[in-house]
């Protein structure tokens, strides 16, 4: 529902505009002078403007970012040796591009996946002395079982509501496995953000509420919309009132084999999960300053998260959004243009499991709220971009129809009004009323890959990355070449 | 080529039908009379076949059985002991169908696949005291490393050109990872037998070829289409003129790093694969007549082979083609028909990792090969099919005609002139003058599953498996019931 809504929104936008300047042709008595209107760009921006757009489609700059990412650093779970040396090489590039840079502290989660594997040890029609594997992952910040694994029934439910009706009696001492289906209809209309929204919750809430009534394990069918045995894994959050019981992700095949046995008998699970939950460890987000000609003091910050989930090598999540915005930069400078206000590129540390970067921003950098000026964050994987998605008030909407005219020849003229514009590090800036924006891009197929072993840099399309890029640089820089302030 | 050629043949074979018609039609003067042609069917049969065509597209029972061999029984490889679960399970529903049964007894390969893992230890970029995971399988047949593994430089060479380029000098003591790419584009256009047959012979020639030249390990790119991070695993052909070196198949994205890496400085990977070979292992073809009523001593082999690899479940490789055969004895006797020749339904043991069972059929049977009237196999998935292939003299290419119009109406009406039409286990049968027959299936999305963890039931849409099955059942019943011999 989201997406079409946002669709139509633009639509009338688009609409709208036209129909106001068919009016105004048609006028045939004079109409009393206008006070005149100060322009939301000066003509110098509009072909700056132009100028990095050109420029971003044929630069590979941020296609070399992410493939150094994804395939020289590899994996960047929060609080590895591989995010650390993230850190290191993104702030060395953002320094060599000539930004003022600085590392910003944090202590973040250290959460380390171990072994994981399951086999089905009984169940209807087996072969004696046989198992059958079941292909899985441990949930983000996951207990373990014993070393050793456990063993125990398997009682598959769809969702909360047949969770609750068996109860305790029947769900105790078992594992539960939540068969909620990821809906790939829905994805593939470009809904993938509703698709996630309703699949998500049994990944966070999932291990809590079967904890409750006693289960000694919780699974999930992987979130996402790919049918090649590929377990998705993402977050687990315990709430306090409920003992923490390991909690991992199948695949939707392992989920439908299960679905497929157990009404036909008992079926019991052998279950190995061993991940661990380190100290606290220091870690950083990457601020690099390109600093404002007029007004140093306000920020428009252009991001991407630096860590990425453990099992690909984080090309799509977030790899791309951190890239892009490096472009930004990197094509600025390159360009030899002055932005009026400063763009700050961040790249985010523990977008995945538990945002301390977002929420540490916007806490040590309270007092200079009022000083950021816009926040974008490209968190959506590198998918051909349609245009922006913002987050400002109502009498701003007609600021960005000049650069949704420009990005329109490369296809992203779409401009669309979301209260949820912008991106999860960004949003604990938003919520105190920093204007949002991110990139609207096509996800049809993102969470095919999302959390996956699968996210790797093959699944970028060079030109669509620039392409994101594009938006990205153009936005960001007509943001800080705006003649008016944002309405707050 | 090959598909193309032969969608070519059918197109001139239906032309050429549609012509001697017209001609006829547009015939002015009288025509002596000539002899009377007896009809290649009679109308009972004709009658029959719609019949069977109809029950085949409502039936649940193909899907029933190969979803009891993926999920209730699993993974068949050769030697396992699902994979005799599988032979006891086939043979009771056969008997149960009323057919006679018999276990032809083989001595089997039986290979074990054991731990598989592999790390980039040393590549350009890497942060300290970290690895980038390598998601790879071992191919069957292949030599284990030593238990705790062994590192070594990777060299990746496109094809065995490259590799013979570079010599012992740089092969020796290295792994090799041949970067042969499947063709996703041929695949896409139907062409995925050739894409694959393009591929494969680094699978099963690869580790000889590297041995040769000193090398200590062996890896292929996947054989296959996806881009899931899945390993395909396959069958591994050692000659004896080099020495055996471990051998696996690394993922198209694991493949695409190293070779991203490679360039750019040296690459070692430490590798574990710990399969093993035992002793050969007795098992069986499961071999269920229906015996014809006029000619019960001529025999139309319908079949499919009921071994798989281990890291699915076999559903569609091959599960589905031994499932489409138990439905076309299935249909008959529910509908009451009476075959003039005997209908030998077959589930072959053996077809991925050595052949055993189809060698040793031709074998024991050698002095019955006159009366194998036809042999067919179902091995291309599960996917809707289009017709027929067929191998038989050039003068019996019109014989059916008359089934290709029934089978018209479910979308199959196809008939292709093949002289590979048949499968790998009747592939022996063939090459001594049995005429081949298999179903035309659509293949463009089958070598993302085959040989995969993925290769599960879910990838079996039920009303293809049915169309598959009215395929099967129709044509088995029309080479039955042929009033004239296959010319020889």
């Amino acid at each position: 529902m989201k997406s079409h809504a946002k669709r139509t929104i633009a639509v009338h936008l688009i609409l709208g505009a036209a129909l106001v300047s068919m009016a105004a042709g048609q006028e045939t008595s004079p109409s009393p002078t206008p006070t005149p209107t100060p322009p939301l760009y000066s003509p110098q921006t509009i072909s700056e403007l132009k100028q990095l757009q050109q420029a971003a489609l044929k630069s590979d700059y941020a296609y070399r970012q992410v493939a150094h990412l994804a395939n020289n650093i590899g994996p960047r779970l929060t609080g590895s040796a591989q995010a650390e040396k993230a850190v290191e090489y993104v702030a060395g590039e953002l320094k060599a591009l000539g930004l003022e840079v600085q590392l910003e502290k944090l202590m973040v989660p250290h959460w380390v996946r171990g072994e994981e594997s399951a086999a089905l040890v009984e169940f209807p029609g087996m072969a004696e002395k046989t198992t059958q594997k079941i292909v899985l992952c441990a949930l983000g910040s996951s207990v373990a079982t014993p070393a050793e694994g456990l063993t125990a029934e398997v009682v598959v439910v769809r969702d909360f509501d047949e969770l609750e009706a068996l109860g305790k009696d029947k769900i105790a001492g078992k594992i539960v496995l939540f068969n909620y289906h990821f809906d790939k209809q829905m994805a593939a209309q470009s809904h993938a953000g509703d698709a996630y929204s309703q699949a998500v919750k049994y990944r966070g809430e999932g291990a809590t509420a079967a904890g409750r009534l006693g289960a000694v394990a919780s699974l999930i069918r992987s979130v996402g919309g790919a049918e090649f045995r590929l377990p998705h894994t993402g977050q687990n959050d315990y709430k306090n009132d409920a003992p923490k019981i390991p909690a991992g992700a199948v695949t939707a095949e392992d989920a439908d084999l299960i679905a497929a046995l157990a009404p036909q008998g008992t079926v019991r699970m052998h279950l190995v999960l061993t991940p661990q939950t380190l100290s606290d460890a220091p870690s950083f987000n990457v601020i690099g300053d390109l600093k404002g000609a007029e007004h140093p003091e306000q920020v428009i910050i252009v991001s991407g998260h630096l860590d990425s989930w453990d099992l690909g090598t984080g090309a799509i999540d977030d790899g791309a959004g951190v890239a892009v915005s490096m472009e930004a930069a990197n094509l600025i400078q390159k360009l030899h243009l002055h932005p009026k206000r400063t763009i700050r590129v961040i790249a985010w540390m523990n977008e995945e499991n538990g945002l301390v970067g977002g929420k540490t921003y916007a806490k040590d950098h309270e007092k200079e709220i009022a000083n950021h000026f816009a926040a974008m964050e490209t968190d959506g994987g590198a998918g051909h971009p349609l245009g922006i998605n913002y987050a400002v008030k109502p009498e701003a909407k007609t600021f960005f129809d000049a650069v949704g005219k420009i990005l329109r020849s490369s296809g992203a003229g779409i401009l669309s009004f979301s209260e949820h514009a912008g991106g999860a590090d960004v949003g604990p800036l938003t919520k105190l009323g920093v204007p949002g924006f991110s990139p609207i891009q096509d996800n049809r197929f993102y969470f095919n890959y999302h959390h996956t072993a699968a996210d790797t840099l093959d699944k970028i399309v060079p030109q669509e990355l620039a392409e994101n890029a594009a938006v990205v640089a153009v936005t960001a820089y007509a943001l800080a070449n705006l003649e008016k302030p944002l309405p707050r």
